[in-house]
């Protein structure tokens, strides 16, 4: 497998998956162990990760359902790290990179055809006040360069099949943004979990599943994810998602 | 003190205060506790309790704020409760009960003058297949039977000042409703906090503080609160709430 200048493979233990990483390009945080971990997976069927990134999301659930996943980037040289993962974990047969803008999507896949929609987006509006990582590609994976939150939700909502799944991972104070967005595209916020990186802190990262078409009741707030214990090490829960058990 | 039959006196002794209670009629939850203990209680002005019950939320404030306390309940039996409780901790220069609809609450207290009001109305919704309490008084308290949600927001919205704030305790199954009634009446979500019996069950009590024509940002969600610890015990916050520190 060839590496670029400055690429690493890394390995998620739990899900015995290898990942092309670069500290200067992109590579995987938490949050997209946690947003892997998150929702309910189809068993069969399509799943689509848009704004993939280097591909981790896809590949971390790859080895639990049967689904043909679809993972969209838009970065040319994310892309390619993550095709490259794709062969080196020798999961052609299941796993898609397609370098693209998200608008475009529907080039690629069907409306109405998705059984469940995964995303990491940029979580940072783009605002002439706001300080950006002065590398571009970071920058566009964390600020609302070239996608927003609107935008991804209504495009997940596009692809979803009537009771679909979408699972997003984004932070808590833009919850009720969210929350409308999801809504006006008729997707039903049905499961929520908040992430705290300690017991005694306040949220900072929000994980939230919707069902596309669904009913608007029984919502549920799931038990609070506390990522680091009084030691400052993965609590139990968090250590199984990347370590194993 | 004149006690009715089946009647007793509890104490919390966090807040130094005695309270009339009565199974039969009306005995505070924990979800008082927690409502008492929520909000940021302004130093002197004044704190509105509606659907007070026994009064038990307002007596609680009282020994943390200067502010003066009005208490507004429907139910004649349960004001009385309140009525005596407040002599018995000698609180008539600060507390007072109104035997009241909510709905009057403006033929007492003047329109936008509020600080704060508080609110543990009752959580249910009142369908021809809701399970209610034979007791009457038990299933008022429980059951959107003579007031619900969308009209105890209303009122929460016109009694108070700008940028006065409302703070209320519901179920999350309710969330997106209470979300949806609350920016209704122009009060901003601003602070949440949800509550799970146990570590790892889903969030059963809901703690909400919104702003009187504030702005929508800036939403926090505050570190979980946990009841109850692996034995079954009060945690050590909820325990200081109801024992001292």
């Amino acid at each position: 497998m060839k590496l670029y200048p400055n690429e690493r493979i890394d390995q998620l233990y739990a899900d015995d998956v290898k990942i092309i990483q670069s500290a200067e390009v992109f590579s995987f945080s938490l949050d997209a162990v946690l947003l892997a971990n998150f929702p309910q997976l189809p068993k069969k069927g399509r799943i689509v990760d848009l704004c993939a990134g280097n591909g981790a999301v896809g590949l971390f659930v790859s080895k639990k359902t049967s689904a043909e996943i679809t993972q969209i980037e838009l970065q040319p040289r994310l892309a390619d790290m993550g095709q490259r993962s794709i062969q080196l974990n020798h999961l052609e047969a299941q796993v898609t990179m397609i370098q693209s803008d998200i608008k475009d999507s529907f080039q690629h896949i069907k409306a109405d055809s998705v059984d469940l929609v995964l995303c990491n987006p940029p979580y940072f509006k783009e605002l002439p006040t706001s300080k950006k990582n002065p590398n571009a590609h970071l920058a566009i994976a964390r600020h609302e360069i070239e996608t927003n939150l609107t935008e991804v939700v209504q495009i997940a909502s596009r692809l979803l099949k009537t009771n679909g799944r979408f699972a997003l991972v984004h932070r808590p104070d833009r919850f009720l943004e969210i929350l409308d967005e999801l809504r006006a595209q008729r997707l039903a916020p049905k499961k929520i979990r908040f992430v705290y990186s300690k017991a005694n802190k306040e949220a900072n990262i929000l994980l939230i599943e919707s069902i596309k078409n669904g009913k608007e009741d029984g919502l549920r707030i799931l038990p609070p994810l506390i990522t680091y214990d009084e030691q400052d090490d993965y609590q139990e829960e968090v250590r199984a998602m990347i370590y194993g058990k």
